[in-house]
């Protein structure tokens, strides 16, 4: 494979040496490791044409990398196949600050667009919290979020246009610099499809004006439930705050000791709200907000005063991993997704879990958006405690689904979820998603076990959960 | 055919008697004509599934129908075909003011969503012109706008989730009630699609409070470019106004004898830009909106009065087609997407093309979504002028297509542009096209031959241009 693939990549876009290959071995959920075959890293479309053709006659699998940052594992290489990625098509190539756009190149950094937009007074919405690491390429491939994205958008909502490579190495072009295309609608099919369709070669993102002014309330609740009513009250007063995150009491004590947020850790549950445009709509819009906040029973309102307490108010939000590291030897972060309306409801079944299970969690999320982040705190030395709470994990996930929800709101399916697809579809829909993948990928090249369950494994699936409910093996998360 | 119908449907529910079938032979765009074999009303889900399978079993193509107000031509028959008409299942199944949402049957009419959502100050943002009689079974097949969609959003941003039924009889339910669903994103693909991938039983749209206020700018402009530069101002100024249309000179002195809608005929074009909102709100904006119109060389500014004159202005907008048919006996309204910034390009395009063809084209446009309505004017009855007409409509889609935009906007592909298709897409990116569309329906019994031209048919549609520019017969309208 390796002499097949000097004939189209430069020895130094070739790595097969275990040390070299080593740092591909797993992306941001460590807990799955797998070295692969090769990895590659082209600097042009024309090579990665050359490499996926290769690939395509020799029938090797590909896996496709961003950067690495995924929390599902979906760039998890496969013993036998390749690992392309795209790190080294990193420019920019055009920015129209007329149009509002620009073009850049599967491997420019989220927040790199931002920066190179600044000067125009512009920037790119959706900010996963890896954005300063995490590329446009593997932002597409996971229909990536953020803090932001209640008001701003997913990704699938912030790009125009697609150019990608199949695995027949033909380039096709999905989506359009107007505002709908003709023909079907598969550039919103490709954006978090998870490398399974074809490689990205170029993305047409569209850029945004940085709001003037932005401004932030925190607003305390004696009960959960208050809090998670507040959230529906101020959607339906009409309001769509630019951030809308709540924690619960265990994540801002978790938080406070180590970030200083200012935080009031005696409420039971804490909003952060957040305003953004000229500084009369800020004004107009905080005051609006903090009427709701206050009739929907806030204990305490307090409003940012500053640019620096605003980012005070925000730094313990965006710290809670790091801070629920500090308080547990492990944790495993969940990624949820309900119908607001669902909240209260949602919240009260995980504190009956911690109780059944006998783990903690800490809630963190968009509430917003109904995108929980529930991180149950465990300890994998002592027996038992992994087992509980990969099964307090399940149940939440299962749970998420019965409400209406979905097993994911931003991290993707990758190698984690898998399993949890079988409970989220049915063998219907799981069928006509495999008919869409071998539309493009017949041979399940591209990224194969990822994502989509066959039929076949969600029947073991259903085997092994009458069984006792464990996973097999290999799919365990290794702490 | 009817005999086996009969076994899964009640009689009054199948036409087959010409007199019945008549109705339905066409869609809005009359000029293409055929008579079905049979025409189903089935009044249920289940119904749809049996008249499916059957389908599927015998090989008889379908063509799915909403209310009949398309005007691509999508829900044209076929001979030897069944149109299977949604117009019975025509109830509102749920409507929740806190979730703002409702579920609806695809025969719900789009403006009876709105009128059912009054009582919760919630409505439907797409608003088509047709929105009276078509309905939201169509809206989906076709991915409907109107003029509020730079602000609100086409169908695919303002529908959660479609529940359909596949060639084979499958329920499948796409998209969910959360921000964002795990798997491939069909809901999207789904919508636009055309009728080719499934049969819709179910949507369920978002609702969005009514605005408390509404005002409208009439904006004049000396030059049709000045005031294409004032729409790029505006939106480059930040501002998203609710509806945002222009005219040219020939479309306003062709509606105002015809309206007195109180246009400024000595203009060169008017622009008409709404703002909605509270009434601070619409306030502010209107007078940033008038700064940037003032500043971008607009010769006089109106802004509406009273509600009464805020729906005079828009009167002669929502009337252009019919005040086209009294000054021409014939006209042909074409639908390309161009990126904003083109839009002065492209209408000294359409200028020039009006000297090359001597035949005049009325420009009506939704300005903000660079979505263009040229009305062609021509006589059919004048020998050569439908000829000279259709030339002048493909130059106009082959110029949108040259500045980056797309040849449909929110009318569709059906039959009517089914060539242009071959002009916007390569084979590989047909192909994929087809692929997904294999995925659903290997035996292309779903809507055949509209939307997605093939290969070959393209192939043919090459060569005949290179002979002389005409179409087959078969595809040409018969006015």
């Amino acid at each position: 494979m390796a002499a097949a693939l000097l004939q189209v990549l430069p020895p130094g876009a070739i790595l097969s040496d275990p040390e070299d290959t080593r740092p591909y071995e797993c992306d941001g959920l460590a807990a799955y490791r797998q070295m692969p075959l090769i990895v590659v890293l082209p600097d042009s479309e024309a090579q990665i044409v050359a490499v996926l053709k290769l690939c395509h006659e020799l029938q090797v699998p590909i896996v496709p990398r961003g950067a690495g940052t995924g929390l599902s594992g979906g760039a998890m290489p496969i013993a036998d196949g390749v690992v392309l990625s795209t790190a080294r098509l990193n420019r920019i190539l055009r920015m129209d600050a007329y149009s509002r756009t620009a073009v850049v190149q599967p491997g420019v950094r989220n927040l790199a667009i931002s920066d190179a937009a600044a000067q125009h007074g512009l920037y790119y919405a959706p900010d996963p919290s890896s954005q300063i690491a995490c590329t446009i390429g593997g932002n597409v491939a996971e229909n990536s979020g953020g803090v932001h994205c209640l008001k701003y958008g997913l990704t699938v909502h912030n790009v125009l246009r697609v150019r990608m490579v199949t695995i027949e190495g033909e380039v096709v072009e999905l989506g359009s610099e107007a505002l709908d295309a003709a023909g079907l609608d598969l550039l919103s099919v490709f954006i978090g499809s998870e490398g399974m369709l074809g490689i990205v070669t170029e993305v047409t993102v569209k850029l945004v004006p940085k709001p003037a002014c932005a401004r932030v309330i925190m607003a305390s609740f004696n009960e959960v439930v208050a809090g998670c009513n507040a959230v529906a009250a101020l959607i339906a007063a009409g309001i769509i705050p630019a951030g809308l995150e709540m924690m619960d009491q265990t994540s801002s004590r978790m938080v406070e000791p180590f970030v200083h947020a200012g935080y009031d850790t005696e409420a039971a549950a804490i909003l952060l709200c957040e305003a953004d445009g000229t500084a009369e709509e800020v004004e107009e819009e905080i005051a609006r907000m903090s009427a709701v906040l206050q009739q929907a029973g806030a204990s305490a309102i307090a409003v940012s005063q500053s640019e620096a307490e605003r980012m005070k108010f925000w730094s313990g939000r965006k710290n809670a991993f790091p801070a629920a590291g500090r308080i547990s030897p492990d944790y495993y972060c969940m990624d949820g997704t309900i119908p607001r309306k669902r909240l209260g409801q949602v919240l009260e079944g995980i504190a009956q879990m911690e109780a059944k299970y006998g783990l903690r969690c800490a809630n963190v999320f968009h509430a917003g958006d109904g995108n929980l982040h529930p991180l149950i705190l465990f300890n994998a030395n002592i027996p038992d405690e992994f087992e509980r709470a990969e099964a307090f994990g399940a149940e939440i996930l299962a749970l998420c689904v019965e409400v209406g929800g979905t097993i994911t709101g931003e991290h993707g399916v990758g190698i984690e979820k898998i399993n949890s697809m079988c409970a989220q579809f049915a063998p219907a829909e799981l069928e006509a998603f495999f008919g869409v993948k071998r539309a493009f990928d017949p041979a399940r090249l591209l990224n194969p076990d990822k994502a989509i369950p066959t039929l076949n494994r969600c029947a073991e699936f259903g085997k092994m959960r009458v069984s006792g409910g464990k996973l097999p093996f290999a799919y365990l998360p290794r702490f």
